[in-house]
């Protein structure tokens, strides 16, 4: 009988969940809306609905299960299983007993930690980073999560909250953060942070075409609006582009000068935004980087886009439980 | 019979050399000038010299000696074993073959990785972070540098230069940095941005007691004269060691926020400056640091002090030969 596992990426949004078998082939899917109407009570009965329907497919198929992997926002605690912070964007989770609760439910092991950290390993053992043991992912986003693979296996730190490349100060003297730090990466390169100089330019010119695009609507000004205008060439969007190229290459200098990965991997909604950023990012990085790091370290995109933290939270389970 | 290796540890100008048991006691030590009057030539020559000393000895003493772990400023390559780059402090020293000239000459198992991991893995293995699986180590000198240890393991990165912390930024538009780069934590906290700014203030205050502890003599001012002057309450000097705990603070904090590591050992000369510096660098991390990453590294001395890398040598050859 050919064994599967389960693995879950949960979202701000939606919840996506994978019957996924040791070599990362998707032999099903699901994705359920992430209710967050009761706090973590309505989350997790969110994700049992999205790993219960896919394990009753499982069961009249006469395949075998054999564990839950789960991404989650946030950090997990290692010892009690439990999230034990770090997931602002969902009210009300942390605390919420993630692991017990579904191993509860299911009677199946059930492994969990950061969603990025496991976009990290799924790239590591079947995207980008294929064959690769030291990965490092940059997600990019709202704000900006990172996560590491170190000798093949997800590196979780001392408590499960490694890799946190948004919150590396680039600037210490820079802006203030939301974290409550000033100069982190994330008040330079996020998605929040051209949105926000996005809406500076059309405050300065209420022709922009950043501006148009978001309908003429300044509150509504979007990092994407941003990205579209430079992809027509506006030349205010096209230098907020190149901004954020250059922030963010100073972070994945940073992490290549400490890490020392074999690949850095860029992923998350901001990584399509197109040429100039990455580029721009690029040749910073060969500004801001010692040159016997960058000789053996690689930058390259996600390849496997949104599915990364699914297939990265079916690849934990696999290690967990075989080994693999 | 009771097993010995060699643990040896390569610094600018002295090389020690030490017989180490597998619980990291030192049955015989050697220290030896490095002679760098020939380039790699004469370098390898004074390696061999300390290691064969302790070979000899070993022979009449009649104990096993079953390997030779060696520290290095700069990268060493980890196909060949040659040195890959970074260590300006040695010239002639880039390329020189290290291990297969040791090896060839002592017919033994041969291990080398760069100074300051190894000072983390002598700390993680006999010193102040012994019990713990994840460790970063800083070394406070004329310059900074980084070593990691992560599940128990040297972390030596695709190239050994892993951990370069002293070349993480700090400060993207800051300072010009030795390496090419900008607002390296390495221009803001070494013992060199010390004396330079110990300097500043002798010209400002001819009157400084700074310039008094360096026999009056600008170009001669070093950090220790800075630290010496603070520790006699001298308010420029003060100011200028707060400074540098600050920044020293900021360099942890990104420490911490990316590796989340269980321990960051401070160590190195600078380490020695006294409360003043290390309160101030603790206050920062506080301020610069994530919550949920705060609360479970610890910051703390280091206790093997000039050892550590030594001991780090031998307990890479332990590790490699024995999986210890």
């Amino acid at each position: 009988m050919k064994e599967y596992v389960i693995g879950v990426d949960l979202g701000g949004t939606g919840i996506k969940a994978g019957l996924v078998d040791a070599a990362g082939a998707v032999r099903l899917k699901r994705t359920v809306p992430t209710d967050t109407s009761r706090g973590a009570d309505s989350i997790l009965a969110a994700i049992k609905s999205a790993a219960g329907g896919l394990i009753a497919s499982a069961k009249k198929g006469r395949l075998k299960i054999s564990g839950i992997g789960v991404g989650t926002p946030g950090a997990v605690d290692p010892e009690t299983g439990h999230i034990a912070g770090g997931a602002e964007n969902l009210p009300g989770w942390k605390g919420a007993p993630l692991v017990p609760a579904l191993a509860e439910t299911f009677r199946l092991p059930v492994f969990a930690s950061n969603d990025v950290t496991l976009n990290a390993l799924g790239e590591a053992r079947f995207g980008a980073g294929r064959g690769k043991k030291d990965v490092f992912c940059f997600a990019l986003g709202t704000g900006i999560g990172g996560g590491a693979v170190i000798g093949g296996k997800v590196y979780r730190g001392a408590g499960d909250a490694a890799a946190e490349a948004g919150h590396m100060t680039v600037k210490f003297d820079g802006r203030r953060c939301n974290c409550g730090s000033r100069g982190c990466l994330e008040s330079y390169a996020s998605g929040t942070a051209v949105a926000r100089e996005g809406k500076a330019a059309c405050r300065k010119n209420s022709d922009s075409i950043i501006l148009k695009a978001a309908g003429g609507r300044l509150e509504d000004v979007s990092a994407k609006h941003v990205f579209d205008a430079a992809k027509k060439n506006d030349a205010a969007a096209a230098a907020i582009v190149k901004k954020t190229g250059f922030y963010l290459g100073v972070g994945i200098a940073n992490v290549i000068n400490i890490f020392n990965p074999e690949v850095v991997i860029i992923g998350g909604g901001l990584s399509r935004a197109g040429k100039i950023l990455i580029d721009e990012a690029i040749e910073t990085v060969g500004m801001y980087g010692l040159e016997i790091n960058l000789k053996n370290t690689g930058i390259v995109l996600s390849s496997l886009h949104s599915t990364a933290g699914m297939l990265g939270a079916a690849a934990l389970c696999w290690q967990e439980i075989k080994g693999i």
